[in-house]
């Protein structure tokens, strides 16, 4: 496995492998890898000859008053478990190869689908993702790059980025992988304290009651919002940022429950902020 | 040469091209094409393989009070020049292929560059630019795309561009095409009437008056500005936009002149904007 920090080197590679007719997948993480990263990794090993993962905490994508300083970090154990799932190659620039002095130039999404959920609370942060996204995909050229249901918005910013920017390649979705008692995979997830982590669960468990809920019949959004409310208020150290359901396919508003909806949420336990989200077919 | 209306058919077109080890040079332009933009595909020619031309007038880099809707079109004329030329494509897609129902992706360069000179006149001017050059890349693949000095802002506009988004490809500027007697080759000359048409000249004669001042030693930037204005006010239907000396890398203010300098005028005739500029090494 080949480890590169310099962006004309990778490019150079991506480019000598294309000419070679191989495919090549791209995992973009911010590393302190977890299955669900390795899910990822696995998926794109499956489907492409040359896998690469990107590891970068992005600055962009942070607030100023978010977690960029504390994200965590571990790029030696990332290589081990990268090296164990056969990815090709790491692509770990340094802030300042990616943003040198004078950076200027940014790729956004606009309209509804960002200014909702996350996009709403975060300004800024998809652009953030959107602009360093379009980087690497320049940089490291892949037929199709990888991203986790998990941040289900940022997977709809990045299709529909990569259909009107017209990128020669095509997003692949993988689910969530959860712990065995139901939370969702993140990096965050080390910020919890025991406390917080078990009550953490009570994100998972709404989700599953809200679809059955679903499936029972309810079609009252704001009922079934009531309802995952309910439960998560219960827990102590629970602070809700958001409980919405929409459209799943362009987060529009619904009268009703019907078709494809997605149910996201983002609550916080102490200063960590956690999202998890479920698609329901109607 | 080959006629392509359809994204899917050129960006597949020219992967195959790639495969093949072929290099592409993309000419993008709106059309009605003149000296200056077939000097463009000839220097393509030379450099590249496959030469594509892209003609489409792109509305989203038109002010609502901007020509947009008389911009001149004639794709059956510009059709025979570039198969003289032996450019290998054209590209001509509809505005809905580009901007489907709903389209809301953009890139933008900010900062000090696209604030200045047209950038300052025509809001959202640039962005419109940055974004269909962007688009064109990720269709037509180019390993050099080619653009013309007259537009010498919207040059390093998209220089920046590229080199911020890491785009795998050269941006190659060619000088301006002038007619015989200096008039800067333009889509829009077509609109002057004959009086404005020799009234225009003005221009290249102020930019050589300046340029003569320069090489003399003059180093104030407003001296030479007020020279420049002289001669254009002299002409009765000139209507001043713009008369401005940056340095030509940044378009960073000058103290003094010195270093490679732009020389940038737009200038109304009548309701024809015409611009055009002088690099002047001191």
């Amino acid at each position: 496995m080949q480890v590169f920090n310099s962006i004309k080197e990778i490019q150079q590679w991506s480019l000598q492998n294309k000419k070679q007719g191989k495919t090549i997948g791209l995992v973009p993480t911010m590393g302190y890898l977890h299955n669900g990263h390795l899910s990822l990794v696995r998926e794109a090993r499956k489907q492409c000859d040359i896998v690469i993962v990107s590891i970068f905490v992005n600055p962009i994508q942070f607030g100023v008053n978010e977690d960029f300083d504390e994200y965590p970090r571990d790029i030696q154990r990332d290589q081990l478990r990268l090296e164990a799932e056969k990815a090709d190659a790491i692509f770990a620039p340094a802030i300042k190869e990616m943003y040198p002095g004078g950076y200027n130039t940014y790729v956004e999404v606009l309209g509804e689908i960002p200014g909702k959920l996350c996009g709403s609370r975060r300004p800024g942060h998809f652009r953030g993702v959107t602009t360093v996204v379009s980087k690497l995909f320049n940089i490291c050229l892949p037929d199709k790059a990888f991203f986790g249901q998990k941040d289900a918005q940022q997977a709809l910013i990045v299709e529909k980025m990569v259909k009107e920017l017209n990128f020669p390649l095509e997003i692949v979705r993988v689910p969530i992988v959860r712990e065995e008692d139901g939370l969702a995979m993140s990096s965050r997830n080390v910020y919890l304290d025991h406390e917080q982590r078990h009550e953490a669960l009570i994100l998972w468990q709404a989700l599953q009651k809200a679809q059955e809920s679903i499936r029972s019949g309810e079609t009252n959004v704001e009922t079934v919002r009531r309802q995952i409310k309910q439960m998560i208020v219960a827990c102590p150290q629970a602070q809700i940022d958001y409980i919405e359901i929409y459209n799943a396919s362009d987060l529009a508003d619904l009268q009703k429950i019907r078709g494809q909806v997605l149910i996201a949420l983002a609550v916080k336990f102490g200063s960590t902020r956690l999202i998890d989200n479920l698609i329901v077919e109607v």
